[in-house]
């Protein structure tokens, strides 16, 4: 294989990644469109999205493996590879959040609707964003904006302990609402891990064009 | 490098996984401590070991690079390198869930305490033997070990499932303790998750071994 064939490989490796980021980033709107609105047809849409999301998740590792294997890559495309294998396992999980939110807004429904003081769109919106700033920063090597997206992940975990205040007084002052409340909890919960999902994204971002580990560093404004 | 003294170095990176393996355990073992006995030095034990996990985290990262760089590796070499590269990963977040758990212990101790019909530690126990068995299978090089740590994943799902059962019926009948019951629900999730973690290492295990991605697979007994 040359160098230029491998780079082509590479690059080939690169769009799969997207195609696949494109698929849980869907599934993640979805299931909070599902939420939304309280329709269960989209919630079952999110769940038979999960084998398809799987089967690329294991294709894109089989390149990645493929190509560390028929190469002795460079360093940068040494790291470019591992960064996607790690990637490619959070995006995975973000499809899988969006499944037990989908899950949850099923449950939801077969209880009598309440009304919550708390804004779940919001909150999945910026955890939404955070994955795609994520991606956004992997398509253009741009370690600048993947490090917005670490200090947008405070905000996340902030509104998320405000959700969690407010349903706990819910529950309190209303316990006839505790089943779904609870629900609601823990769809924030699931938004929340979403949120660190596109963290380690952008922090596998950096690692990939700066060669410098910056997980559990002190990052400016976080 | 000689082929044998790479092959030293797999070994130390396997010795070096396991103290971090070794790191993670004893942080769950110890959150858990804290929860059935109430002691706020033990959370602090487990809070101050976080960064000695995440520096265990990296230099390990850093050798796994440095191995995949030197050398072109035999196809299961090659597997056992990312194999260890993604299990380093889940131990890390072990290390977190203990750190939430050992949190929420902390929280927990500021109300007053209440009588909840759930018993975390018999989880916890099963989670933490979910980890221990699916190590023991990577230490071992035992696929079968390890399918059957994908086996009890179920059974902590299904305890975890009874706990959030009977901790909505708790809320519900005495709103009063809601916010401990709360508590008591997510650290449930915590450990649920600690299991995930160990299903993860376990089908690293498998991939690493047999050559054969398991994940999504449907297995015998799950």
């Amino acid at each position: 294989m040359t160098r230029t064939r491998f780079h082509q490989n590479l690059d080939d490796l690169k769009e799969k990644l997207l195609v696949m980021a494109g698929m849980s980033e869907q599934a993640i709107q979805r299931a909070i469109e599902a939420y939304r609105v309280g329709d269960l047809s989209i919630c079952d849409l999110v769940v038979r999205s999960e084998p398809a999301i799987n089967r690329m998740e294991r294709d894109i590792d089989q390149m990645a493996l493929d190509l560390l294997a028929m190469e002795q890559p460079m360093a940068i495309d040494l790291r470019f590879i591992l960064a996607v294998i790690k990637i490619n396992a959070d995006l995975e999980r973000v499809g899988d959040q969006a499944v037990n939110i989908a899950e949850r807004v099923r449950d939801l429904q077969t209880s009598s609707p309440v009304d919550l003081p708390v804004d779940i769109p919001k909150l999945a919106t910026l955890a939404a964003t955070m994955v795609r700033h994520a991606l956004q920063a992997f398509i253009d090597a741009d370690p600048v904006l993947a490090e917005k997206v670490l200090t947008m992940d405070d905000e996340v975990d902030e509104m998320n302990r405000a959700v969690y205040r407010t349903l706990t007084r819910s529950i309190q002052l209303e316990p006839a609402c505790s089943h779904q409340a609870l629900h609601v909890l823990l769809i924030a919960r699931n938004l929340e891990r979403v949120g660190d999902h596109a963290t380690n994204i952008a922090e596998d971002v950096i690692f990939w064009v700066r060669g410098a580990d910056v997980r559990h560093h002190v990052q400016t404004g976080r």
